[in-house]
């Protein structure tokens, strides 16, 4: 039997250069489906290209699954600026994709997202896999930058569902948009 | 009368988070015309819509103009690691918006576009303003980042400019692109 509660849909995005993680999953409470997921391999030469590729892959995948927020890592705070600035033209192609499609943006830190799914926010990216296997009661544990994709929307949807409680016991809204 | 030159378009970009400075100008030979240039102002808060912003202001401006190629300074090493992650979302976001248009990117630095513009690779804004109005035949000098994104167009003609000349005489294609 379907819960009454409703169902969100959320699109984590692991982005990076050379490699960015989507993951999309379905929440409803507490009841986690896996959707779609994958590490996208960008293609190797211009910059530029690469982020078309994010962009465009991204959209196609919103248009698919309709996420009704996306939610993505607070980049870690690279000691080389020239990583930063590589790393920053892909997260803007990835964040581009959601607000060009009107879709709410939530950003979580790694400790934070690791925290959520894995209990410790120092955990390795394997315990990250593993974790999501479990939750999302996948056969396989997805790739690296899927994992942390998928993870991040499980973030999301771990903090929604804990809005929802306190909302439920106090009977105010904290957050403007509701799922 | 008209050169018998071909005309092309330049779209110069010098994305910046807070302020993004846009300039197009027509080039036939040595002969330069403003077209269009701004300062755009960026929205404060969420850098998400500060992108969405660039953007779609870059979509608009490159649908008015028809830009054959986009002109866009190479970023300077910030010595911060998190300002270059933000540039680097504000130069993706340009950078998106031209290749989501088939237009090819190309990129100096900013020794380059000053050594062009000016003659010296060290040239102050003030110089680089006063020099754009010279040789655009502008009545008032145009605001700082709309000169700096003047100062890349035309430092991508100058080099066309160059490029056709050495094709000239040794009678051989030196780019792919032929203005």
């Amino acid at each position: 039997m379907q819960s009454s509660k409703p169902a969100i849909t959320i699109l984590g995005i692991d982005p990076g250069s050379q490699i960015t993680g989507v993951g999309v999953i379905e929440a409803r409470g507490s009841e986690l489906k896996h959707v779609y997921s994958e590490s996208l391999k960008l293609p190797k030469g211009e910059l530029a290209f690469r982020l078309k590729e994010i962009y465009s892959r991204l959209q196609v995948i919103i248009a698919e699954t309709k996420p009704d927020v996306v939610s993505i890592e607070k980049v870690f705070l690279a000691k080389n600026p020239q990583s930063a600035l590589v790393l920053g033209h892909a997260r803007g192609a990835a964040v581009l994709a959601a607000v060009n499609n009107d879709i709410p943006v939530c950003e979580y830190s790694a400790t934070e997202i690791k925290k959520t799914v894995v209990g410790r926010g120092r955990a390795d990216k394997a315990q990250v896999q593993h974790m999501m296997r479990i939750l999302l009661g996948l056969r396989v544990a997805p790739p690296e930058d899927a994992a942390d994709a998928l993870a991040a929307a499980v973030c999301y949807a771990h903090h929604c569902q804990l809005t929802q409680a306190i909302e439920k016991q106090t009977g105010s809204t904290i957050r403007g948009r509701s799922a």
